[in-house]
């Protein structure tokens, strides 16, 4: 047992809500909790003035832990989300999080990820894994996750994602992790995990089109790579971020040490986002998200 | 006049308020803005749940620019502070922070100060310059700014502090920073300033007790260098913390450059802790900050 | 006077070259310096293993300091240069490096640079100013610096830009900084001042084409907004890059906060790229920089 | 098989070599390699001109794959090391680096190390662990890598480390990684592992002496938190420092979750410590390192 304990493990409860800004809507969802004899052990707010929205993400203790998910959701409907007309998501922290890791032939970020879920940092588990290639098989093994081959290609993509979407239903899963996935994904995955799959590449100053982008960062003797971790939509790699970072690197960093740099980089920046989402401080708003870290 | 307008420059009045975690609290706070017409232009709050304790920051544009702030800050106590038990601070922004600058011989800290105040990015003024050496006369005359010798030694040091706060108070200074002022400072001076004295020091890891610490850190091959701007208190160099931060340094850097280096470093910090201060965004719990940032 | 002294202020001479790598050309260079009885304090390289490619920056203090540049320049032609086929630089840091500042309206980068050579940090002097507006005039005045007003349209750029580079050449500038000035410039300008023109721009992750960048970023939810300065070349933001930096942000920044801390960081990106050319620590190898920092 | 390859596979040799400043020894280095046909790949040097010392890290691929370490290792001798009166390392990177993991019960540190083994992102391979609990064995056992359990308090330290020496002995560990080892260790493991031991501890600033640094941290309101990776030598932390950074925390994060954060910098740290010492990149000089990165 890890002398540590896990971050957030206790049978808490997260609520995530977005709505337009009203007198005592704030008071109005700490009264919920503490109706319930519950004890709110962390509150955040983000209030956008300008456009008059509140945003707010409450995590409680409550009183009776054999309340069920369903009494409670019916009361947080009745009494929250349909009087103020919320937007809202409601997590339950003794359910894990399921996650789906979709890899090529790159192990760093999946063992990453991994060792996570493994070590209990994170409330959450990985339970299947899924690649166009069958390099990793073994590895998947040596920790005992299902590991699914689907040889994708242009004829098959969305025939082969159709079958992606029913193994991911049929496994509960929640999240979708593209840890190095070099494949494009269309509509036919993302359309039923909007919002639930996250993906990571890196990020040049200036951005560099085309192949070998670390070369040509080489090239133009660049000082930072970087990497960004965001939500898949159907606008490659433009959906709303949820964690960036980036390395110093100088001239003598040949493009195959910036390779590793950034791989590195990648790495963090992936797990730093994989754990925001699976502790519920990740709201999307429109493009961008509100992280309440 | 600058391109880009000043940070904060309308005339808004900022609210920071702490008091024990209430039903209702933040709900009254913005109904105080609402009842008189105002807007809303920024809130933050912080809720530390382990202690039940609220925090807020309010910053919004009266709808009368023409109530006082005195008819203002009477409202507040009564309908507010004093039935929620608050500890409050009200700041009217059209009032600039007034600024007195402490200096020994080193000018960068108190040209990159007065920049900030000239360029209008701070709603502040340096209103004078305090020194134990006359060097800087000359470059303070530059702008403008008077400039007071106070030769300080051992024998006569709470006599010139005395002296000191007469100056400061007969010229209604807001705030005390000391930019490289390289002598110690008393009770007679910090009681009367309390949480309104800034200062700046180097910090390395480890910390390095005794004379030239750049060298000692440079023997050590420390990889870092920090600088951290603080309040002070009586307790030398462990008041709360406004802002910290780090550069990379390596072998190469000799403790010439890396005296250079800590210099910069020291500059971006303090005017980072001078700009929260001056925006109204750090509040003091303890022996530490909450900054609104 | 400050109680730090200048960075590199002593009368040293600074060699940076570049050749083919060949067998003895290090040890050359220092025998060079030690033949003549100097004394070398500062030594760097670099080796482009893959492409075969020797690069060096000396510095030293020579013993006799009445030789003249003249003298040693035609000495170091003749046993380095011409034998192992270099390019190559001699400074004398004795010559103070002569700065133009091109500027629109916005101050704050040009104070900065002002108070670095100034305050004695750098062996370097602003000798004009160049905009294409005049309210900086008086800010100008107010440091004794001459300050030209040279209205820029589409018609009749290349015109001014003609006038602009008679008067950097009757006033022997070595360096142009274009501190946030807003227009593009022509060949007329850079050609005869290649390599020595360094510019300021915002870089964000990803980049944004258009209009109002920091309010794209916003809208995108970028967590870092960043800086890149480099030389000015006649492919418009694509010259060698010096030196780079972030800002994290979150979504609590607004377009306008957002705009301020790129200030910053762009204040300081710049003042570390010029700070590096100053002291002769930038060498252009093709669209790349060598950096002996 | 990752599709990234290895960092610095290929059966190249690293020389590290220091000694005093002489005429043509970076020259007498590269024709040592030439010589024998030898192509540099990479070549850093380090000359500390205060104290006239000459530092380089030479890497070359051999023309005759076939040469023995033993002949390869004599010749640099007599040729190199005799004549400049070296201090030097030969390292033969075919030769995989033999990692012993000391651990307690926290196994994040300890599988991101593994991790890097197995992905072939280093030439090292860990060929055992030690503990002073049996908790991780299983955890070991899941990627075959034996398990040692060391029971030791105070009465039998030292004798148990005389096992540990002679267990690391028989296994030709070549570096002993604390990977939250909480042990004090005495001389009798550190003398034979002198510079092959890394620690990696948590730093703040300022340092707080005590228990519970991170609660401390909370309390004194820190912007930063640290960590630190060094070589052990007697003196408690005070070893040559290898690789350090910081994360930036604010008022929000409880210590709970600043232990989280420090625990995720420190493995980032300690994996670029033992990365750059597997890789032949860190000369200990005194006090100091010169990480040739």
């Amino acid at each position: 047992m890890p002398d540590i304990p896990p971050e957030e493990s206790m049978p808490s409860i997260v609520a995530l809500t977005s709505c337009a800004l009203q007198q005592g809507v704030a008071a109005e969802i700490s009264q919920f909790v503490y109706r319930r004899g519950g004890k709110i052990v962390d509150y955040e707010q983000y209030v956008n003035t300008n456009e008059g929205r509140f945003f707010s993400r409450v995590e409680w203790l409550p009183a009776d832990p054999d309340s069920t998910p369903e009494a409670t959701r019916a009361d947080f409907v009745r009494e929250l989300a349909e009087p103020y007309h919320m937007e809202w998501q409601l997590h339950f922290q003794d359910r894990e999080t399921r996650i789906a890791i979709f890899v090529t032939r790159e192990m760093a970020h999946f063992h990453d990820l991994l060792v996570r879920t493994l070590s209990g940092q994170w409330n959450a588990q990985v339970v299947l894994m899924v690649s166009n290639h069958s390099d990793l098989a073994t590895e998947a093994g040596r920790f005992g996750i299902p590991y699914h081959h689907f040889p994708v290609d242009k004829s098959n993509r969305e025939e082969q994602e159709a079958r992606q979407v029913d193994l991911l239903q049929q496994n509960q899963v929640d999240l979708v992790v593209l840890a190095r996935y070099m494949q494009i994904v269309t509509p036919v995955l993302i359309a039923p995990f909007a919002n639930r799959i996250i993906n990571i590449h890196h990020s040049m100053l200036p951005a560099f089109v085309g192949a070998r982008p670390y070369h040509q960062a080489y090239a133009r003797g660049v000082k930072l790579i970087g990497a960004t971790s965001h939500y898949v939509t159907e606008d490659l790699d433009a959906g709303p971020i949820i964690a960036q970072d980036v390395a110093h690197v100088d001239h003598r960093k040949e493009p195959e040490r910036m390779v590793t740099i950034g791989r590195d980089l990648e790495i963090q920046v992936l797990a730093r986002a994989v754990g925001l989402h699976v502790n519920h401080r990740v709201w999307i708003d429109r493009a961008r998200t509100i992280v309440f870290d």
